[in-house]
């Protein structure tokens, strides 16, 4: 069973103040790209694999959706998920992405927002994604770059002239890193993205699009941190389809 | 028209040394994989895009492919690779990969080892070679890794513990990379990973596999430069195919 920080008192103080926990979608600056990349939703069964607060679930409705089923690890995250939201066609299922059982040909789409890289390997996951989906229908979801992930210590080294660069090493050792985000010892996996891509075309899926998200100059005007985001991305998105 | 790095006087004798020039395939680490990423050329017709002294045009040959055509923009190189042969099945045709006219429906695999990335931009390419290719063919080709080309000054860095970090910045600053590689002002064009893939996708072209090439212990171990080559990918390996 996958780490759940989710739960650690520490990490779930810290991840109730980001910008994407207060303002939900609107605090996450690659939503605008991730929303581009989903198919209409009108009508169609979709789940949220890793949902948190539940923020895309109540945004997949708005847009259409039939019915929404939203996973995490985390007992505390569904239980605020839950206080949410008063819509029955919205389910919350606690489940480790690990164990997830899917039912077969049942969902339209399936989508994923910041937890695959939680995953110590996606060929699991991906065989059972490509079951689950209908024919034509689609995975789209973001997880951290490998460009981000991979490096024995993440961070940014300065050069003679004084010229930012993000470091990278370790790229080819796949496997477990430790990171103090919000609170020590959160363990993620690096993986190459050729290995992502490979898990879900070995799965049997069709790679739609590959986007290393990185912002746009009005995202940085108005939030200067982003800047650096335009200099190595930390996020890819990806979305492929079930063949019709 | 791309820039002719290759008949640059000095860039060429540089080149003629490269362990690649002298050895051929057997010369270049990624070949192994690369080959594994191609299909049975038996009786196949084969095209090399930028095949130079055509190493790969004489193997593919080898390996059953009834016809085979290199393309390349420097003079010299196909110079070099019509001396090598005498083989009446291996054709040359001095071509800008820009400008290059391929026929429809012609072709069954499409090869492509480190050239790509002088060209400026993929769509135009990549719609071609769906164009050419027949039913169910194949794309296989090697290009400099964005992770090798982003930054503004290519380069390892040291943090204070002595260790080493390969420096990524202006990753999503796509575009021309002067470098200064066998000859001053060579041109090359940085793309992210995503950019490539999605032009190959836009085309029609079924992405068949990604890989973010890098040696492995055996390599490491007869060829001990290439341990920096774990650190970071210099290169990516990229197979597709048409429909059938």
């Amino acid at each position: 069973m996958a780490q759940n920080i989710y739960d650690n008192p520490a990490f779930f103080e810290g991840y109730a103040q980001l910008p994407r926990s207060v303002q939900g979608l609107d605090g996450a600056p690659e939503w605008p790209a991730l929303k581009a990349m989903l198919p209409d939703l009108t009508g169609k069964s979709v789940i949220d694999l890793g949902c948190g607060y539940g923020w895309f679930c109540r945004a997949a409705r708005e847009m259409g959706a039939s019915e929404v089923t939203g996973v995490d690890i985390s007992e505390k995250m569904l239980a605020r998920a839950a206080e949410l939201t008063d819509d029955a066609r919205i389910h919350y299922q606690r489940s480790d992405l690990e164990s997830l059982i899917l039912q077969s040909n049942s969902l339209d789409v399936i989508y994923s927002s910041l937890a695959l890289h939680y995953l110590p390997e996606l060929d699991t996951l991906s065989g059972k994604i490509q079951q689950a989906l209908k024919p034509g229908g689609s995975l789209v979801f973001s997880m951290e770059h490998p460009i981000y992930t991979c490096a024995t210590r993440q961070g940014w080294l300065t050069d003679d002239s004084g010229v930012r660069y993000w470091g990278v090493n370790q790229y080819q050792a796949e496997g477990q890193r430790v990171s103090n985000w919000l609170a020590d010892g959160v363990i993620k996996y690096h993986r190459t993205l050729g290995t992502t891509l490979n898990a879900l075309i070995k799965a049997g899926l069709i790679v739609s699009e590959v986007n290393e998200w990185g912002p746009t100059q009005a995202q940085i005007d108005a939030w200067p941190a982003l800047a650096e985001e335009a200099e190595r991305p930390m996020l890819v998105l990806i979305s492929a389809r079930k063949a019709q």
